[in-house]
């Protein structure tokens, strides 16, 4: 809470951070219906605004849940709160909440930021058995994405790779998975997980630098027996990040994929700032 | 907003009843890391509130949601909730919400009940496929409960029953369920459901009255092929209540069986109170 900014974003209106509140008596509160977004402010701009705005909206309709708000308001208020704010860099979120009188909240937190060190030798990833509910829209159906990564956390990993009932690696708590064989890189088709706008970017570095993409997310048992040489996550605050370990598995620096997308992806952010 | 309580109880405090709010900034709330009970208040009692703050309890144990609150504290802010607002009828909802610093909410509502037509005529059931987390645990994880039974109102549906994987019908959005073949009452055993307090009196009543209960979940295609002469959801707001119709089959009045439940359900809660 202290990390907080000073202000937030209700509908429109500029209100303290500290009254950004939803009352827990509601319906649409205790039973989670409601979608966000996560972006990043760098130089005072918003990074992506407007795709991560549309996928709010997309995440919005796969859920029916109706509300009056429009991508210029959204983008005006927010412009609105980094300028009364003064905020140069932050992590935001936007967060939609349905119901007879749909709630939108924009709230500003300290720019999230990760070591260097987990770029040049990796993270530790986890396994965790289970299937996200409505998979393709950011919602706030995340119980399973809190537990999860508490498993993780539990073993010292960095992130938690979600195995369905195939056993295969559809994607991260808050992350989206690659594997690497080779120049061949594996990832699951979107219909079946979140489309980071990250993923996004990295999907176009993929061809950008010739690499060759196949839409299919890669199995537990394959990864465990040494078939991909490199393993990565993505997300809006990590680009793209190497996976060190899955159970007893190891992948080995210097894992040059990953880096070569990291880096051109950064680079496509930086083309956007002012 | 309107239907709400004068007060509240955070963490045994009394406050007014609009201001039992969570922050929306916060990660337990966006993440629905919170467990929550729902019991009536009857002549100013609440009905088998130790039953209920057990299972809150073994809830949030279920999910490893640490609190310090105890079960004797619960009763005594609920009595003081009862007494300064004169509540003599109410549904009433505890929820407690994980963090560092968990919070406990007492809210109070009108108690919800139900038409009489609806025991004597049954009710609509819509089926819908999918599968809870964790569902022993009567958890925020609820989008699944809120989609599925809004896709049974739009078909004029009373409550959707799940159906897993397998094809079984497992429970309701907050109900349990319950088939009776003749003398026989399948349902699901009480490792794949929410353990219902009133499904527990409804079982304790099928052994009462000489029924034979068998833990198997009824398997929708028996059930729409007629296999079974009676169907029934179970809550604490509705005790044991008929299902009229599901997809096309029908099932017909009198629906001997449930009411024999309901009645002895009924019964026993008017036998605890002073």
């Amino acid at each position: 809470m202290e990390s907080l900014g000073k202000h937030a974003i209700l509908n429109g209106e500029l209100i303290a951070a500290t009254e950004a509140l939803l009352p827990v008596w509601e319906k649409e509160f205790l039973y989670g219906f409601g979608v966000y977004e996560s972006l990043k402010v760098i130089a005072s701009k918003a990074i992506y605004l407007n795709e991560h705005i549309e996928r709010l909206f997309f995440s919005a309709a796969g859920l029916a849940l109706r509300h009056p708000f429009k991508v210029e308001e959204i983008c005006e208020w927010l412009s609105a709160l980094i300028e009364r704010d003064s905020i140069e860099e932050a992590t935001v979120r936007i967060l939609l909440m349905g119901g007879i009188e749909s709630r939108l909240f924009i709230t500003a937190e300290p720019l999230l930021t990760y070591p260097e060190s987990f770029y040049s030798s990796g993270v530790k990833g986890a396994i965790y058995h289970g299937e996200r509910f409505l998979p393709r829209y950011k919602s706030c159906s995340l119980l399973l994405n809190y537990i999860a990564l508490r498993h993780a956390s539990s073993q010292g990993a960095f992130e938690a790779l979600l195995v369905d009932r195939h056993g295969l690696v559809l994607e991260g708590t808050r992350t989206n998975i690659f594997a690497c064989e080779g120049e061949k890189i594996f990832t699951a088709p979107k219909t079946v997980v979140l489309e980071g706008v990250t993923r996004h970017k990295i999907i176009r570095g993929i061809e950008e630098l010739g690499y060759e993409l196949i839409y299919e997310a890669p199995l537990l048992d394959e990864l465990l027996a040494g078939r991909f040489s490199e393993l990565f996550i993505s997300s809006t605050s990590m680009g793209a990040m190497p996976i060190s370990q899955v159970e007893g598995y190891k992948f080995e620096a210097p894992f040059r994929v990953t880096h070569s997308l990291h880096s051109l992806v950064r680079e496509w952010e930086r083309l956007t700032l002012p």
